[in-house]
């Protein structure tokens, strides 16, 4: 059985300026690897209603999941939730479990629930919230779009509360040799190494290492037999590899 | 006038599967904001012809530049020239003056200029050659897509060669303030803020310090006098403000 598939998309100006460096993809995608799901896509984009609407639409039809980070804290330029009600063309309001969890969670800290705060409490109709052990303010599942807080550690925790709860695949394994020669040198029999373990995804990552050209080889397959087996060959091949690139 | 317009497609496997953390986005980020190009989304895809073919063309229409990073080297997962020109329905094949500009590479370093290497000259009908003064190896630009190396130094390198070219809009000026509140106390004056000043971007980006809640806030516009007024506004709403976020 083929391993279920999932996007990504990543909200937020800040992150298209250059000003902020975004963590939660690469947290993701490794997260991802592990549990045998296929990242097929990710897409950066503005805190942007449309630009929202258009990105869940056009993904959440191709894959099992899509998960989303950003924009869904209290202030004026969060619009996630709305954007993802409308996408899904639901009502989206206040909902009275999401508003008991931010109750007893400002409570134990003696602030004010006001109505800024209360926004995080909306939540589109249908939707199951996801824990959030760090600030409380949840985030949801609708369908199968998965969304969640951009600031990482919150995003990894709620990663963390949903992954388990998802079917994962056989988990891909990858094994990697590293080569010291030109790419142009190695182009050839890696080519024809991939031709013949097609069931195998073989990729070459080119380095520069102190002025000389080099290699990654990386082969990655779900069958352990399969990539010991393509290792084995290609590290003949070039018997001046280093082993774990 | 409005701003040129951007978007980013950063191609391959290594980094959906959480081998390669990218770097690529962020630099070209960072470029484009000084440069006085809006970014408006990146899409990170497969070495998989089809997803190559439908991202180019997505993103092609709506901006005045889509840059590419990555699977332009000499190996069989190399895939990207080939299907940017079966995007434009061009023809593709080893043109004389990329293949010169490598055999005169190759032949400093008595390397031999074999058939995987020159894979790398292969260039789509009509495209203008990208320069590449690290490895020789040209990227090319086709119609508003400019195509580019994913080894990030590389990458770089031709970001430095081409965006001198571009038309560039005003650059947008941006200044910050951190708040040391959480952002469910800062959200109903900055939303009146943002109301007062719709020409600017305003945006928050919460954080935890030392289990203490605050908050970045980063104002955004091309107008000098209009990003100082709105800061000015907003150091008076929250005086307990620490500047230069």
């Amino acid at each position: 059985m083929p391993n279920p598939t999932a996007a990504m998309i990543v909200i937020g100006d800040e992150i298209l300026s250059g000003r902020t460096r975004d963590s939660n993809m690469h947290f993701l995608a490794n997260e991802l690897t592990r549990t045998g799901i296929d990242l097929r896509e990710v897409r950066f984009i503005a805190d942007d209603r449309d630009a929202i609407i258009t990105a869940v639409n056009a993904l959440r039809q191709g894959v099992d999941h899509v998960f989303t980070s950003g924009g869904i804290g209290p202030t004026h330029d969060d619009i996630t939730a709305e954007a993802i009600a409308a996408a899904f063309g639901l009502p989206i309001g206040v909902r009275d479990d999401a508003r008991e969890i931010l109750a007893a969670h400002y409570a134990r800290s003696g602030t004010e629930l006001n109505e800024a705060r209360l926004r995080m409490a909306r939540i589109p109709e249908g939707a199951t919230l996801i824990d959030n052990p760090i600030s409380a303010a949840p985030g949801f599942t609708l369908g199968n779009v998965h969304v969640m807080a951009g600031v990482p550690n919150i995003f990894q925790a709620m990663v963390a509360s949903i992954l388990p709860q998802l079917t994962g695949g056989q988990p891909l394994l990858s094994q990697s040799l590293r080569i010291p020669r030109g790419e142009g040198e190695i182009a050839d029999p890696l080519g024809d190494l991939a031709a013949r373990y097609p069931d195998l995804s073989i990729g070459s990552y080119p380095f520069v290492s102190n002025g000389a050209y080099g290699a990654n080889i990386v082969i990655r397959g779900s069958d352990t037999a399969r990539v010991e087996a393509a290792m084995l060959e290609l590290a003949g091949i070039f018997p001046d590899h280093l082993r774990d690139a």
